[in-house]
């Protein structure tokens, strides 16, 4: 397969995960915005490319004034109260992001999972759930998508980061110029 | 702006971008698949949220069984002679990037150089050039694009690194099965 | 309390800790040495301050030539049979630590504990222990150090990390200016 | 030369550059706390394994409770009037050290910069320097040191980091239980 055949696919299927959020009027998108602008914190966490895609998130919420912790990083401190837990797993069960969830619930934090099984033990514990259903597993081996493993579903965790970016963006009324002092100026 | 609308820009814009590099025979995709495929070591460099962008793109070279270095990790060595070296800059002008290229064609390895800009000094220096037209500056301070700085680009950069896999992963003959015990098994 | 009585405190420590490792004949520091020189690749696994140090360790086992790994890094592949899996742990109890020694013995690969408890879990999974004995916990809250949590520990694992280096590099026969080249030159 | 022998080697050069920095009354060491505590965000950088050291303090500075940056991480902003920068550089003139402190000043931060050169570009740029002589290059390959490369240096900054970080605890009046509610909760 060339590389543009596979562009091809794998923007198919972006458009087609897109169009399913933008269609489901319960997607809980507007709330997962809501919560984490209100946040005294925002937490995000993910494993391997889940947690990859979560960074580029995270830099965004930053040059948009939030307080953002990649949990990980060395300088993350312990979430608490009123702070707000994003966390990202496509089965919804990995046992580190299960952990996760239910520490910020335990100690008044919210938490806003996007998963693509909306009964799993993540979207139990979460306050709002981001349900990406085209990436949903169609049998242990399988998804809907021709992608190897969870990519269409790490791929829409990028897009979804970035909606959630720019919809609190254009609410904020803040400029792009208000935005660009925030950038790192010692790299 | 709903997050449900801000998707559809986002995704509107990125099918743009894709079409934009699925029409054009020149985009250096498929030339650009073979130079890492074919390298010895392949090191991968972007500033900001393209580097994040291409940190999810090393996971997956890796996953094939490539030998893959993120730039800034402590373990990433020495590039040489026979490796290939991919950066994504926008501007094409970010200064440590073209200093990271200039010493790439120096010590003999190949660059792979993803960019808005055609006549930039990263696209100069580089073996081959992905152009990713949709996400050129206009003037100063906007792109063809609605979205913060260089949102377009960063997210074409994902989807780009994820073709390059996919076309790879196809052309191996390797099942899911077979790259699956590559994943870390220690996390 | 001054930053230079500070200084002296935690030299003291440092130095007490280093004279437990020396004047003990039973501390694997040679047999941890071997394990890592013979090893196909070498994993570093830590939490906390303890992952940090091992990081300082794994540059230079990079600029020794050998294949390292930092458990974390998105370019980090499993372990496999014949790999040497370094770990440091205080309690030697941490979970996620103790679940990867035990992978890593069940993939084949060799086990180094550096830990202040000779009785843990992590101990007892392990190819070869190096015990910091100095750092043991006395009771829950305390251990024989004045410093903050296992700051002693963490410092003793940064300073055996060095020796190991420094042996190896000794033994190697190779020059400074042999090691210098593989020194990043992307950054 | 067995680990042993290292680890006597490693312990009496790090002997003598703790004793030389608490003889030297001038070495900035209290002036360099106070920039830190004073500031309203601490921001770390240093070059590779200078700057892993530098991640092992800016833990424990978000463990006593200050607003922690290390530069390159994804969450890391701007610096600006009133912070602290604290650079590690043996040298003192690695350049991206040096314009990182120039945007400091620049913007009415204050600099604490550790360095084995009085009389390098960072030092003159620093409000305060902690000055690592025992580290100093004899010439152009070769320190006091019999470690390679930096490794004196490197480990001096670690060894620093942690001092200012006992005085700056044992100053605060919080105890061990204060602090212990602040580590990551999410790992």
């Amino acid at each position: 397969m060339t590389v543009q055949t596979a562009l091809s696919l794998i923007a198919a299927e972006n458009a087609a995960a897109v169009r399913a959020l933008t269609t489901d009027q319960s997607t809980g998108l507007d709330d997962a915005a809501r919560q984490i602008r209100d946040a005294k914190q925002v937490f995000l966490l993910g494993a391997g490319r889940s947690g990859i895609a979560l960074q580029f998130t995270a830099m965004r919420f930053m040059h948009l004034g939030l307080t953002v912790h990649v949990v990980g990083e060395v300088t993350a401190p312990a979430i608490g109260d009123g702070d707000a837990l994003v966390v990202a797993s496509g089965s919804g069960s990995t046992a580190g992001i299960v952990r996760a969830a239910q520490t910020a619930v335990d100690v008044g934090a919210s938490v806003v999972a996007i998963t693509a099984d909306a009964s799993s033990d993540v979207a139990k514990l979460a306050t709002v759930t981001i349900l990406v259903e085209a990436a949903r597993k169609l049998d242990r081996d399988s998804t809907v998508s021709a992608q190897y493993a969870g990519g269409l579903f790490e791929q829409t965790v990028v897009t979804i980061g970035d909606a959630l970016f720019h919809s609190l963006w254009q609410q904020s009324g803040l400029s792009a110029d208000d935005l660009w002092p925030r950038h790192s100026n010692l790299e």
